[in-house]
């Protein structure tokens, strides 16, 4: 049989399928996403889930006129198979190739880069009254297609409660897997299976609907409240009261891989007056029964191979990560330490705390998305006695910003926020990266930041935060753990750790970076140049008096940091070294610069940056030959 | 008649007194606040909306072992009458007196700083879950009371959903007085107006629960829906499905100003297991006419004085702010620019738009405290062409965060923030001071920052940044606007402006405190030692060039901020000079030190920082000393 998919170069190429070809499609879509996911590791179940949904919306609508949001983004796989992005679709999420979220860049369809969840309806919102004033006459209809697990982020709900209130047209698609990336949680999430289990959207409810005229009427003082009974009914009947109250019109739940009811159900909603919610209930995984039967280990699958029998499984060739580390670390201190509670915002997978959610049931917390509360949870934990622990990336602390300074940083509370995926992240790329950390973190006071520069830093830094009585923050990368060295120096408050001392320079890094700069000095210290590497460990409180008896005592000092060079860790040297009187041109600071990194391995991009040995190497070169033109022309002057 | 309100020292005495004597005492805590606010601007309708249910909380719990988070903070006069605070009650807001928000340095009742909205309940959930695991065997009863315009911010939800999920026992009172400082916004509101609508909790539900009994039973295959639709129509007549989907029980509505109902359905609800929503009805402004009729006016009105009858009114006294400054220059653009869109966060009082709302209703968008949204919302717009402004204060633009990162910065959308009240506020304290702004707006690539120098300046930016392609945020402080000098330099991307020059020594400031430094200047002008000072405009893109050049003309230059040191404008002057090879020995970082600013009037704290025209001269002696000494050193070392 030919194949449909590869002749789909834009969605106006769908309108020339018979309906019978639709499903042939979407299988076609799944075997892409199978073929992709045996090269790479990529976002798999999610996408399985919303082959039909993306046909049905992309033969409903028109995309380049109307506005067409994924929420989160990481479900656009068939989206970009249907909006000409075939050809490139294998080099999704590596260098150069496609972004594996939306990307306003790649395609007129894709309108913003959501890789963090929950800002689809207020972003549509934003785009149907924004049209409304722009272009009056000519009305776009704009669709947000959100996930359940997005869907109890804070904002969701903002965006939801504003919509109603203002009463524009805004179509909001729920697409209900039962899951965010872990099994979603929550008040909500009961609700939500209620409705799944009324029946598919048929006739019956309307026979239902009928009967409802038969209610018999009882007279005063109740006749008043007859109306709201018969309204309380009709929503109850109908189901979706949440979104009711919130001024929304509920339409659900609908079967998300029938294409024709889809399209149907799409084409009802479009018509509708007010914002409305159509519920469409979708399985993680469909059409690939290992994904479906494991959508949390199929979220975004290592490669998978195929074995001899032709049945694709995952491969493990993965070395022991920070994140595991961190997470033993924690486990052993819960053994001992009955205070010790954890959070996670949906991401018990991402940071491997399954055996910590196993063994220790009551004392571990998965909030779902929802950061900002995931902070001020834990800061009642902690002013309840206990030490509550915020398992979360880097780049989602960012959604609980204000929590760390209310809740955290000025109630002074012990909280340990353990900042996975700091510095560059790889493949997810831009959205994902967890590089301004450094910078947000240090402006508030009572918080102690630390990165440790091996897995012996981070495991006993974990160890060691449990004594501080302050809010504390650990950030590390994805990355392997590596051991720098056999016997690690105790952490200790704002102190530093000389790795090794040399005459000629100064590497001073903060974090892992710390095994690169040591490479580094080892390919010096072959030329027979002997250089000091210190790992600082503290991004505050700054172990200032050995940092700058370094830089004084070294004729230069690179700082290297896996962060924005603006406002981070070589700043944060710079500052003390200024408050000191210290000259500063002896300084070099080595991180990311003032723009967005791209997606890509993480090898690659530090590589890029100049943020591995080679690179160290080389900047070491320019601080020596700048410090022999200062050196110089010093000479010249006298 | 023997005050009562005096006697009270602790929620004990409460006690001693007759239900007779509660109203009394009411009246008496009304009497204190009118009468705080003949002296001094503080918060006032929210807070004459809550005495009796203060009254009722302190009555049916005992809040040293049970647990009480109000929210926000700013209703929390009655409390702190009640618990021991009495004889310090005028000292508030002021400096070295009581804070306007709970505070737990004052008081054991006191939990949370909760200056900024919808934490109470992440927080009272947390307690409860803290408590269950520290002391299983003595439960505590907690209580979160939250205003219905903290209600809608995102973070309520998500801690209601995970409230839900736990089915802990948790009692939320809504405090619904229809406002949060403006009028509530959104879909929500509606549905809570309906509520209201309802008669206040009496027997007629009951009956009305005995009729659900009469209803006809239908045969297969409704069957199976009618529990469902027994289960809504329950909720349906009690009213709050938007509460019961999230897994809360709710209760209500109940006359907040009748102690002996809230007492009774306090002890109601106390019993109950699981989460429960009390809806509390109250009116703010209650029991003062002028305060009930405007609630917005009285909010937090400066100090009102009586008139020759007695009655007391607004004095009004107040010099043009920043605030009304930019508010006119948006103004005039936005006559001219149909682009334009104006967004607030429940602030269109203290940012003074109503003249924007009344003028253009259709251009004017309050989405509630909601800034997570607003700023994703804003995203929208702009990506439909138009050119939205975030009008919103410094600190609670930290609730927006990772919107500033992904839909503003990430995406390079024209997004124009206004941020007010950036730098040190006054009297609402640490908790209400925007100094972090300058740290964490400067690592995120594509944003422009901005903070002008005086009045023309802040009118002038405003025109200028809706001509700029990229994110901006303008940051200018609550204070009365100053003119510099006759004519300034228009307005360039990245350029600083030299405001008058000398050979003598250079004062660098980024803001308004450019007025302090030219009063510095003078200063030694009249001893004879001529300055040059800068007005730095840009803290993103610096104005590289031009401050570089300043430094290494100067023999010493200060940077001064009203923000934080760590990673804000001195640190960035710093990173340019470091970058450019300059010797920074030569510059003075002068800002706010790493520790949180108490309460106070703006004036105050920026004399006992030196942040004022006498510090910045004291801080110019000590870079004159400083350099003095350097010269000394490098003669002794030749």
């Amino acid at each position: 049989m030919e194949k449909i998919l590869p002749t789909i170069h834009s969605p106006d190429d769908l309108a020339k399928l018979s309906d019978a070809q639709l499903p042939q499609l979407a299988d076609e879509i799944r075997e892409a996403l199978c073929s992709l996911v045996s090269t790479r590791s990529a976002h798999f179940a999610s996408n399985l889930g919303v082959v039909e949904l993306a046909i049905a919306l992309h033969t409903s609508f028109d995309f380049r006129v109307d506005r067409l949001i994924w929420d989160t983004g990481h479900q656009v796989y068939p989206h970009k198979l249907l909006t000409g992005r075939y050809d490139e679709f294998p080099t999704i999420r590596s260098k150069g190739g496609l972004m594996g979220y939306p990307n306003p860049a790649e395609s007129e369809y894709d309108l913003f880069l959501t890789g963090h969840a929950g800002c689809s309806v207020s972003t549509a919102l934003g785009l149907r009254c924004g049209d409304e004033l722009a272009r009056p006459a000519q009305p776009r209809n704009v669709v947000a297609v959100i996930g359940d697990g997005s869907f109890m982020s804070g904002i969701v709900v903002e965006a939801m409660n504003n919509a109603g209130g203002l009463k524009k047209n805004l179509i909001v698609v729920l697409n209900d897997n039962k899951m965010s990336i872990c099994p979603r949680v929550g008040g909500l999430a009961e609700s939500l299976d209620r409705l799944r289990m009324a029946p598919f959207y048929t006739g019956l409810k309307a026979e239902v609907q009928r009967l409802l005229g038969r209610l018999p009427v009882f007279g005063d003082p109740v006749e008043r409240l007859i109306s709201q009974v018969k309204a309380a009914m009709k929503a109850g009947l109908l189901g979706g009261m949440f979104f009711e109250e919130l001024g929304f019109r509920y339409i659900g739940p609908v079967d998300g891989h029938n294409i024709k009811q889809l399209q149907k159900y799409l084409s009802m909603v479009r018509q509708f007056q007010g914002p409305v919610l159509l519920h469409v209930v979708t399985e993680k995984g469909h059409g690939y029964e290992p994904a479906a039967a494991d959508p949390t280990g199929f979220h975004a699958p290592p490669p998978l191979s195929a074995d001899n029998n032709g049945a694709i499984a995952a491969r493990s060739t993965r070395a022991v990560s920070y994140t595991e580390v961190v997470r033993d670390a924690l486990l052993d201190r819960m053994r001992r330490d009955p205070r010790v509670v954890v959070i996670t915002a949906a991401m018990c997978q991402g940071n491997m705390l399954e055996p910590i959610r196993d063994q220790f049931p009551t004392r571990f917390f998965d909030v779902g998305i929802c950061e900002s509360h995931a902070v001020a949870f834990a800061a009642g934990l902690a002013k309840a006695g206990l030490r509550p622990v915020v398992d979360i990336y880097s780049t989602f602390v960012q959604r609980a910003y204000d929590q760390i300074f209310q809740e955290a940083s000025l109630a002074d509370l012990p909280i340990l926020f353990l900042l996975d995926r700091a510095g560059l992240v790889g493949p997810d790329g831009p959205t994902h990266h967890g590089v301004f950390d450094l910078t947000f973190l240090r402006p508030f006071p009572n918080l102690v930041v630390l990165a440790p520069g091996d897995k012996a830093d981070a495991a006993a830094m974990v160890e060691w935060a449990f004594d501080c009585p302050h809010p504390t923050a650990i950030r590390y990368p994805k990355a392997a753990a590596e051991l720098l060295r056999p016997d690690a120096a105790p952490i200790e408050l704002g102190a530093a750790e000389v790795l090794r001392r040399g005459p000629d320079g100064a590497i001073v890094a903060c974090g892992t970076l710390a095994g690169a700069a040591l490479k580094a000095a080892k390919r010096f210290a072959a030329d027979g140049r002997r250089l000091t590497v210190v790992n600082a460990r503290f991004a505050k409180p700054l172990d200032a008096q050995t940092l700058l008896s370094v830089i004084e005592e070294s004729p230069w000092t690179l700082t290297i940091e896996e962060g924005q060079l603006q406002g981070g860790f070589g700043s944060a040297v710079l500052e003390a070294a200024n408050d000191a009187g210290l000259d500063t041109r002896r300084i070099v600071r080595l991180g990311i610069p003032d723009r967005y990194i791209e997606h890509g391995e993480r090898d690659e991009l530090l590589s890029d940056l100049g943020l591995d040995a080679a690179g160290i190497v080389a900047a070491c070169r320019k601080a020596m030959a700048r410090r022999s033109q200062r050196e110089a022309d010093r000479l010249r002057v006298i």
